[in-house]
């Protein structure tokens, strides 16, 4: 009998934002997968370092983050050649993705290669969407707000019709588009109800109006806007302590 | 020294999607409020009542479902008082909230009414946002998707609007708005990439293409389209037993 695949969200970073299903078939696994960059450690991995068993299969599947063509397809085809070694021989694998797996994560690329040949579960994480709310202390979105997720790569006209149309907006992989981003919304005259989130839920997370921000952004960064946002934006900083 | 508030995600129904960051405060707080109906148990109590020990003040916030006037203020006026005192006496305060507090929840009326007085923090939780998309195994949204989240009561042209200009979409809130939803993804010509959801995550979970859905839905309900998504579709059903 062939193994089960596992992707598990692992939450956006506080290791305490695991779920309980989570850990429980991280440590069922005798392999586990996570993303890796070429130089330095996995943030997946490093979420449940600490739940690791010891006696785990550890298959880091390492993404270059310079490469002209993204996502690079070779990697996840050479991925899934090694998970499918593990899966025939019989043994379940967790795939672990930070915040959610299916919310803008990697995970599909190997699940499209392997979901119709094995056994899957997709067990759900707290995405960085909802915690850069819960850390804001703002509501994502309430009573009958029309919710636009607009990623940073988005058209110029794309951000506009957005920022036009939609009572609540989550700007995610911010990163180099930070400044054109910070540009088109102070144009649309939402400066003022503009929130930015930096690793949100880590102890060096960053919360700022976003007319306060820099102009650099890592890639784990966010711009939340709510219409009801003066209110709330004004109230800022939130709880100095969140991961204490 | 006064209590603090907590707001606790829960998660979309699934006792294990809790996160052990809500499980550590659920179990540290003496003061346990929550949303019940006014017939019948609270939905986001179930989802920890193992958990519960025994030794809690539990408060139940009744929100009547067939007032006039939604959201029913006087609940959450009265309700604000009742955990003032607990606050006031120095007793920490959780208050449940199914999926993730600040995702179109309810607990907004609470913090708006305390947060500026006593100590917070709030719990993100998994949302049925995204645990639709993982028993669905499907991307909610992927690479640079325009994703939009939809409440069932908007309007036609908001809605209309919203299909032509969206590369994913999540209609929340579906209830009574079922077949008007339906039949404007129908006019979209979008039926064939359209997934229904209900009560996912519990062992009474549904997933059907749109197409075949009937003309009734709960008000756990959702409704995806992934642009992608013709092919994945095609590929329902997922796993028989999710919840095993």
């Amino acid at each position: 009998m062939t193994g089960t695949l596992y992707g598990l969200g692992v939450g956006p970073g506080d290791p305490e934002l695991l779920t309980l299903k989570a850990l429980r078939v991280l440590q069922a696994c005798p392999v586990v997968a996570y993303p890796a960059p070429d130089h330095g450690q996995s943030f997946a991995r490093g979420i449940c370092a600490e739940h690791l068993t010891g006696e785990q299969t550890e298959v880091p599947i390492v993404v270059p983050m310079r490469v002209a063509r993204f996502p690079a397809q070779e990697v996840y085809d050479e991925a899934a050649q090694t998970l499918r070694g593990h899966l025939d021989a019989g043994r379940d694998v967790a795939v672990l993705c930070e915040g959610d797996p299916f919310f803008y994560g990697s995970f599909m690329y190997l699940f499209q290669r392997l979901a119709a040949d094995y056994r899957w579960e997709v067990v759900p994480g707290v995405s960085s969407l909802m915690t850069s709310a819960a850390v804001l202390g703002q509501p994502l979105a309430a009573r009958n707000d029309l919710l636009t997720v607009v990623p940073g790569p988005s058209s110029d006209s794309v951000i506009r019709d957005a920022l036009t149309r939609s009572d609540a907006l989550a700007f995610i992989k911010v990163g180099r588009h930070f400044a054109r981003l910070k540009a088109l919304i102070k144009q649309a005259g939402m400066l003022d109800r503009a929130v930015y989130l930096e690793r949100v839920s880590l102890e060096e997370q960053r919360i700022l109006p976003l007319s306060e921000a820099g102009n650099d952004a890592p890639y784990f960064s966010m711009i939340l806007i709510y219409a009801g946002g003066e209110e709330w934006v004004s109230n800022l900083p939130g709880p100095a302590e969140l991961n204490s």
